[in-house]
């Protein structure tokens, strides 16, 4: 896996979004912006992007065309990723997916898919991290049993 | 004093530096920036300008000329400057200004300037830390004694 | 104007914009957030909400029920924004639109609609900046002549 | 209840936390320190302590003694802190406090009380996270019946 | 040397100190926090941990356990320590140690330790950035002789 | 090319420039400083700095002369740097000169000049957003016929 990083300081940064949005079209399995303070003191930011080292190319061309950097760099990084399981838990508010992951066979993480809680609290009027809370609660009574 | 706060999210950051020299020569008494994160997540900036209720018209005008915002917001603001005196310090590297600042008549902070210690780092090739901890001790010996 | 803050340091990140989106929904004028670094150093945010009094219990209902915070706080703020007005601009890829701010009778501001251009550069699978630039350039040649 | 901010970009940060200490202890409601972007420049933070007027000179007095500023402002804001009870919740590492604040008489938020959790976490080897995870659901499972 | 990032936009900044300890028990060198923009305009925070290749498993077990992140990954750095010697320095409030580091056989830098300094301010009730200044003030003025 | 990084958590941050300066002349082709959180929850920067390897030991010297880091460590990374030409622009305010960026034999950055801008800026009495305008409309109005 590569690591891209491209230091912007002249950038209207209202593209920043959209410029993500490219990346991942383009197959980068992450693009994460970071403040940074440039040469003379101005406020930029640090473009990341995490890509197999196939698709170098074509993020090479997102960034330089979609952004107003004349550089970048890269970075050889080694990634490990939780094997990953999804459940369904029924709700008030519907079936909610939960997406646990897994280290060395035990379950370590599990969360809410924040896109069905986003349109379950919508449709019904209920506060986001309540439908979080009780998805958590839900899940957890379940594995408990 | 009033606090100016424009909020800038499509500004090109090269221009910040500029920005706060013109609000300085028009008389502003600080200028600073906040990072901050907009509508739709895009990375900005959140310029401060503290200037006298009499310069309100002149600092308002520098911001709308000089940034991309279409609005600004002030409130009043109650402050409280320390007073100060300014001491030389012979130093291998010439004299250098301490500006001590005093709160109910004790001294409670003193700070080489910075100009002067980077002039003598410069002139001299010495670390600029040096002198700093150089003119602080010599500063502190003096009025130890 | 009011300006609502709240410091926030154990909520789920993932809920900010949505937090947002009720805000303006609401009547908010502003919504954005600071990074700040709270008691024994926790990275926290805080969430800046401007928003006129007649606002105030809409406003505060949704901060404490979408977010995690006990407490908030405002200050009156006094806004200026400029005049506005929108004017079209033919391009390559159809008429956008172009916002102009206007301070004591002159235009000091001009900024092309960010939706606008978005979908330009889908739909024609330009570069975005592209987009922007060419906008930008027309509407000057427009008022230059 | 005031909000006194003072710019730093002299004081090495490593005494961040300590001021902060010693202004709780002098009776600080809140205290928290945002980055900021100074002139040149400079990464510099700012001090934000809220207060009652009534502790402002001790406040200010802490402020000068122990950071670097020389000055320091203050703006007046209006506070909204929702009313607080404490419940105990029985877990598997004891019984742990949850905070649950109300608004208009309804429960808007509940959280577990950090030391409480890090020393279950620590006495038990559990992660902290699970603790906290396991004091929410036994909380929403009680209040669910 | 390792360094491991992890990118988490779903976890209670509280639980960052926790981590951060429990991190540098398990062996690690250093761990740090980079505030970053993730996808959809989140605030969230990278984990990063350097540590040797050796403590690779336990700091991955660590932080599948004690965050909420999904996903690391790591990059070989290699690093450049200086030697370190440590002096007492006899000051009016007890001796302080100070950490002194040399590169190519001369010291470049020296610091006060801030536990002791910060247990000489709260036993004596002296401001803090002072015993650092007469720290200072006094091993200069016994390396000078 | 090596990538070089220290955190520095007890240093003035008024030092960050005069540290880049040094940095930029011993032959460094990029220095940023990223904000970050540090042990115990301080407000610390760390220091980018981009160099050949055979630039190493003049830029470690520095490091470590004229910062307060008691280590750095360093990474290898590829860097890719678009080909570039200048090419001057007639405006009312005298030449000014945008640089381009090449990709592939296209264009695809154009960028006007910092510091003739600014000059341009100054010595007319215009805004410099409204120079940046200028130059980059002029030079698109040449590179569209």
């Amino acid at each position: 896996m590569l690591l891209l990083q491209a230091n912007i300081d002249d950038m209207n940064p209202e593209l920043c979004s959209y410029v993500g949005d490219r990346l991942f079209e383009a197959g980068a399995n992450d693009v994460y912006w970071i403040p940074i303070i440039m040469k003379k003191g101005r406020p930029g930011v640090m473009l990341n992007v995490l890509a197999d080292e196939a698709k170098l190319a074509q993020v090479e061309d997102i960034i330089f065309r979609e952004t107003t950097t004349i550089g970048l760099r890269y970075m050889r990084a080694t990634c490990h990723r939780l094997g990953r399981q999804f459940r369904k838990v029924e709700t008030p508010w519907g079936a909610i997916s939960v997406k646990a992951g897994y280290h060395n066979g035990t379950m370590v993480q599990f969360a809410p898919e924040f896109k069905e809680c986003e349109q379950a609290a919508l449709t019904y009027g209920v506060p986001l991290k309540q439908v979080y809370d009780e998805v958590r609660r839900l899940f957890l009574n379940e594995s408990n049993n």
